[in-house]
């Protein structure tokens, strides 16, 4: 950390904060320009993280130079990792197609989807049990009868689950059907949530806050982490902007910066981010060509009769570009579509 | 709602949305304009929010009209509410100061704090004992062991507490210390939790996700009344935008517009919002301006060494301004700042 | 400026960041850290702006540390300026009301939203001849025509007259009719424009842009004012963010942090933020209260009937409320509404 | 357009709305809802723009249905546009490259970097000689000198000019020179210049505003188009948002939006969005692929020295890459690189 000494800061306030940051445990490098000092703090930033520096006499700034994340940064960590769910990768050299309906409503439905899924490419089925949405008076979800019906598709089709959980209390029970945990954008900062999912013992899919930073994103992550659980995938879905044509805006620049601060794999959800859609094929080229580790689809049936988020749906010649799509792109930016276990191995990056 | 039809529209696409209207037991009104055809939707918004119209062919726009809260909402409900506290009330004609410490820490610092606050014209007390903190590094709160301090110093002092709970399972320990329920902007949409607190027989402090819309934050206290609670106090504490210079942005607007659209009581706290001491007193004065029913406020005895937002509390002589303050501004406003049970009446409004 | 180098970045690293620095006539001090190094530049920040050192091999950051503002930054200026139009005062201890039509549209018209305004208790005249709208289609004002209008009605009331100019090589013209020279937020980049403005000989009063943060505004002013003109008054008008519950979002917290970041006055336009005559009068209390220096707003004898921003002007009851308010409580934040020239003396602060 | 009546409104409020929008001109159609009745109206929006109606007594809402644009869009102009620049096709089927250094500085350095975007597959050169700085203590650009550097590197290279113009009274000056004017993003609703470059005989490369939405771009490029000039190129550059790990957020997703919504070619600029070197080629692809009709990117030969923007120029190695993937990519989404006239014809979609 840097602390900003104020132009009229005198030498006694300055001595105050070498004083402080030593008591701390830390060393303080003064620095002394001619408009103002900047004292250089050295040691461990959780040291410094409850001094209350900025209410110092003389103070100006204090400026945060480390980032905040240990164990999902990439500088204790150069290699990218890997996360494995029910056997399929994540991660670079591969590029991983998730896809499902957006909520699990009737058996037939939802094996219609994680069929239409697979035949695009799916390695991976998604499907939710557990709605969270903002109108108490929309379907929330059947519960675990619905994560029942996920587990019987897994058992036809192969496809391992992806599922969302959305309180504390439910992860053991999510965890006993579901090969992976998905953490949706409104509990981005809900930490009881995160710390129960980092010791469900399954992987998690950790979805960004709508208004999130990157960096929250990561501490969020962190929150899981701590708890012992690394087999974390971020999924970027969208931020909240001003602009209100989309749904939200696709921030695929986090891609590649998120993949530079830390090693974890990111994906992309073209479907949530666009909603709508014509919007989703494009986002899902965008995505893959920015460098995603997987892109995660909505697919319906029928998406008309959708009780969630049928707008944004695949179906149809969708699903045959979507194919094509995810067989194409990924090679161009050093990639292979992620097969069934044991069918194929990544290109090297 | 309205349903705007392309201008390619076909007579056979807006029968289709006319018919499945009438299928799903409402009523559609066509109206042809020269570039256009609009159709709209009378009857109860809720059958028609699981139709996919927006999916329908020649179908370019869905508009909602109509609020999709209910119970919260004005419209059905002209009288301004008004909550009470332990017996303090909050709502028109009044304007009520909470304080105290961002964090319960020990019993003295917190018995001061509530000491401080009582003398600046508080007549609640707030304090977190179950802290979300954005880093796992971070302080948490002390747990049961804060609600206990807490309760302790409502013995000794008279205050009614308010403190927050961040899980749906902790909602009935707290609600058993606890005089007030707040539930944080990171947990606005964390809908278990606001189901538990609307079951728990407390008032709920329902502060606005830090990027959530008025109406979004109307749809948070629709979970709560769902479940049999309508007494809930609204809290602005500032939104997420591009400026930097401050920690959110205060909202004042989103006084007025709240108080319009629903008949709860609209507060706000100006600690959080601006995140730095000097900025409290102004947006104290800015929210009582406006027209807030009150205002939460951090005091703390000892800031330098705060274990949570040191840097915003306020201490001394900001205590005797704000003393004078919330005395002078609010009969400007046609209220009276609210003091203890059975002191004094309400200004009629 | 803190340049922060990277935790692998090498002594080579650091000698070649000193050696650039020290060549550019600064001076580098160097702090090594646990973790990282940093290194703190002494010299004018003007001589470092150009040097890339964001590129260099081994740096992860560089952090400015003082304004790059001067001519309009307190430090250097620690008194609060006043500024004076055709006499009449804005700055510390008074509270100024500019009031008036949005756009001129007849003699007739002006006049009578003249004598509203100044019923009101403004002692300048606003009142738009040259107005930038979003559609070509819209009303764009009258031109020269109306600055006609405007300099009469100024002969008829005595008040002074506010205008905006939206093209640099108008500035001259609307110089010859106006006492001040407005230029509004879509403006608050147009470079060439501010550099005329910085020439003209008329005080300025500077819209923040609506996506500006309180930085650019500052430095949209240093544009102005080095060109000679230190005439400047800031305007919070509101900022762009996700709600659409209003047109803008009133950043209030703007005002004290600008007044504390630079000498110039800073008022606030409740009329443009709010964008409905509804939150006018709230957002008008909160200006004042947080401690504006003065606050513009938008009245029309016929808002039914107006070809600019009809739904957000004032009139008739609202105006006697509004004449109570402007008087009432300026005197509880140490103000006193600016009387015409000589009338009255301000309060001390 | 249509006008929610609240549910209180009388009868003599929905014949007042109806009346006054016969009396200018339109028709009106009441639909009676169970809570409230809906007045949709029939005729030209721009006769309704004037009036008042959300003032009006017992209406709540005024719901625009149809876009204000006219010219620039797509319902009356099914064909996706292309405009040729200096002969050079922008535009469905290919994929133009547009490239050069940020700002012109030297002869020689203007020279080897549009060396550098030709060897890369540009057939347009970018460059600046009018600089908009945020600080006035900045390069502000070569003015008149710069032009004639452009015009001797297009003589050299064969490669039109795009340069930027930032004042309406420089046009005519800028025209001469260039063969594609660019208006920036701080300049999106200075309708002077707008006005200026729509009847300059130069095709206009539009940036999208930092806070634009999507509708006031293209209101923006209808300022242009009603001046009779339809040759418009719109440029997605990133709009501001919380994110601060990026300089914009690159809003890929607006590109298919703007692309149905008008018939004028949209491109991307990777380079401003994200603000550093390593970005660039990510957000290239990412662009490439969401179906951008071309990119427009910075190049410089010795980026460390660069008087503008040098962080983000890419150099070296980066310029292989840009070319292999503006080669390889476009094919992928049914387009070609653009060549150098006469040398190639587009893939048709």
């Amino acid at each position: 950390m840097v602390v900003v000494m104020a132009p009229g800061a005198t030498e006694a306030d300055i001595r105050a904060v070498v004083s402080l940051v030593e008591t701390a445990g830390g060393d303080a490098f003064v620095s002394r320009g001619v408009e103002r000092t900047i004292v250089g703090l050295v040691g461990d930033v959780q040291q410094f993280g409850s001094l209350n520096l900025r209410g110092m006499r003389g103070v100006t700034d204090v400026v945060r130079i480390s980032a905040p994340y240990k164990l999902v940064s990439r500088e204790n960590h150069a290699e990218r990792s890997v996360v494995r769910v029910g056997g399929v990768p994540i991660g670079p050299g591969t590029m991983t197609l998730i896809a499902g309906p957006c909520a699990v409503e009737t058996p037939e439905q939802t094996l219609q989807a994680a069929q239409m899924a697979q035949a695009a490419g799916a390695t991976l089925l998604r499907g939710g049990a557990f709605k969270p949405r903002s109108s108490p008076y929309a379907f929330q979800g059947l519960g675990e009868a619905g994560l029942r019906i996920l587990a019987d598709v897994r058992e036809e089709t192969g496809l391992p689950v992806v599922t969302e959980v959305v309180d504390a209390h439910d992860v053991e029970l999510v965890a006993s059907y579901a090969d992976m945990l998905q953490i949706g954008t409104r509990n981005a900062q809900n930490f009881a949530l995160l710390q129960a999912a980092g010791e469900a013992g399954r992987p998690v899919l950790l979805k960004r806050g709508m208004s999130g930073t990157i960096e929250e994103w990561l501490m969020a992550a962190e929150y899981v982490a701590q708890r012992g659980n690394l087999d974390i995938v971020l999924c970027e879905r969208g931020i909240r902007t001003f602009e209100k044509a989309t749904r939200n805006t696709l921030d695929v620049a986090a891609v590649p910066v998120a993949q530079r601060l830390s090693h974890l794999p990111v994906i992309v959800d073209p479907s949530h981010s666009g909603g709508s859609r014509d919007l989703v094929l494009p986002l899902t080229r965008a995505g893959i060509a920015v460098g995603a580790d997987g892109v995660i689809i909505d697919v319906h049936p029928h998406p008309e009769t959708a009780l969630c988020d049928g707008p944004q749906a695949l179906v149809d010649g969708d699903l045959r570009e979507l194919a094509r799509l995810v067989r194409d792109l990924p090679p161009l930016v050093g990639r292979r579509l992620t097969v069934a276990e044991g069918d194929a191995a990544p290109v090297p990056v």
